[in-house]
């Protein structure tokens, strides 16, 4: 299967092209989207946030989106002035504004300061949101999709969710970072992180799901519940596949017949190789292919998809 | 003992009274000093920093503070273009600046972005120093510091340092920020976390101490090596106290004699509560007393202290 190719708009020159943005009430282009180097939001990462892609002019899942933000919002204390059908309005006209058919949406909610000569506790900031729409971002190159990315092991062990909420969406990356540059020094892609007991938890920007035996299986702890993932397990009843939801030990993930990472950022993507094993020939798995073509099929189709309102500007 | 008083320079007006930043190269008022909302050292909290104080016109321990500053750095891959003489040059002009004698001086080192059209990798971004210098932060407010910090154990438990190293001083506050809040919610001042193994680390900005029969411990494992906590160990020897660098159960916390903690925002500063316990008659503890006094005492006389070269602007 091709890639599926982005369809520009006509050309656009304003200065909106390159991303907009939305701070606390004010539209702007995104080069002029900046938070203070006080804010908490930065300065304690105390910020959640989400992502939901736009293809072919749809949002996918803007529900789900919403739903999840609000909840990682409400468990960290941290809501701001907007509603969610504000903040859908807000989505649909930065789209909009940089006149983008296929656009990856952020959204975050940060603390903010506390007002001058308040005690220094985050009960005492106003949260605030912001948001930009950016042309789409694969999380790999388009060429490594194809091929199958080459995964392995990190040896720095996931952030465990008792000390911070994994689905309550947020910017905690250090050991995704350390895990990012232990690939690379390996040659690899992308890590994987495993939890203190040596499970599958997930990597940077992805759910992590193996096949064996026909078999699908997906972790549920110390995960982000992700929208993709959910697009997934759908996926595997539509096309009669049992999948499981429940702990995945690296040795299962070692000896699956196939891997697969699921994100907004691209989708189902298989893996060829996980540390020194080569999978199927080296290329993505015949079942996580299926996958992927269905998932990109019904989503040309309009499937979960709402069309943006290019009418807002 | 009376809180040492900010003595203000002479009144300035200018529009860097409020604050002075840097930002990769630039002075500018505290104001204008903002970070891209695509930056990952917000993005990704892929960020390293510090902060040292000055008092009466003199840095402490800025060597101290540089050195364990460019630790983080390197541990996280993190480094800027500035040598360590550069970042000493850059805080004596902020404090000079912002025209202050009393001031709480932060440095970052933020990941950067990568360059347009690159991988999503944080090899691939250029990393990059922001400071400022604004007037001095108590961590608590001074009546507090006066009558005894009012604390409780958080049941966040910390993160551990396997996923991220708590001595590369970090934004990864999560844990902190929710047992900021539980300690609000329980009337309390402030908390402290535990490890998973119930053992003591550290709280929002400060290393924790008790002391027991005249001997003084503090945890060593998942915290950040403090500035004021190496004070306080050199404290001790000077005023003849035990003081030993070990593992401390929180069990050993609860029937302490004494608990203080240390912050560069404050010193050593005494605990009166934790929790149901009362300690001292409701006061900081006498030999905390002491280690407060001798601590403002020697820093008046310019213990470890690099006066301010306000002839810089
Ligand atoms: C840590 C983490 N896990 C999983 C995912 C995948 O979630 P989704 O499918 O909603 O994009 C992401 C997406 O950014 C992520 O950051
Ligand atoms: C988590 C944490 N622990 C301890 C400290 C105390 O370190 P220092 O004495 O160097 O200020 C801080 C200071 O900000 C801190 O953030």
């Amino acid at each position: 299967m091709n890639l599926p190719i982005p369809s520009p708009m006509a050309s656009d020159t304003s200065a909106f092209a390159a991303g907009a943005a939305y701070v606390d009430g004010v539209y702007m282009p995104l080069s002029e989207a900046r938070i203070p180097v006080t804010d908490w939001g930065y300065r304690r990462s105390d910020v959640v946030y989400d992502v939901v892609s736009v293809w072919d002019g749809s949002f996918f899942r803007i529900d789900d989106h919403l739903k999840r933000f609000r909840a990682s919002m409400e468990f960290s204390r941290l809501v701001p002035a907007e509603s969610d059908d504000d903040i859908r309005a807000i989505l649909h006209k930065l789209v909009a504004l940089a006149g983008l058919r296929e656009a990856y949406v952020a959204m975050d909610c940060v603390r903010g300061r506390p007002a001058p000569g308040t005690q220094y506790h985050p009960k005492n900031a106003r949260p605030y949101l912001i948001a930009y729409a950016i042309p789409f971002i694969w999380l790999m190159k388009p060429e490594i999709i194809e091929r199958g990315a080459h995964m392995v092991i990190a040896s720095t062990p996931r952030i465990p969710e008792s000390s911070v909420n994994a689905r309550a969406k947020n910017f905690h990356w250090a050991d995704m970072t350390a895990a990012l540059f232990e690939a690379d020094e390996q040659g690899a892609d992308n890590p994987i992180l495993l939890d203190a007991a040596g499970n599958v938890t997930e990597g940077p920007g992805y759910n992590v799901f193996c096949i064996t035996n026909g078999v699908v299986a997906t972790p549920d702890r110390n995960v982000l519940g992700g929208i993709t993932r959910l697009s997934v397990i759908e996926l595997c009843a539509e096309l009669g596949l049992p999948c499981e939801v429940r702990d995945v030990s690296v040795e299962e993930l070692r000896d699956a017949d196939e891997i697969l990472v699921s994100s907004t950022a691209g989708g189902p993507i298989g893996v060829s190789r996980l540390d020194g094993r080569i999978l199927n020939n080296d290329r993505p798995g015949p079942l996580t292919q299926k996958l992927r073509e269905t998932y990109w099929e019904k989503r040309k189709q309009g499937w979960h998809g709402e069309p943006v309102d290019y009418t807002t500007v």
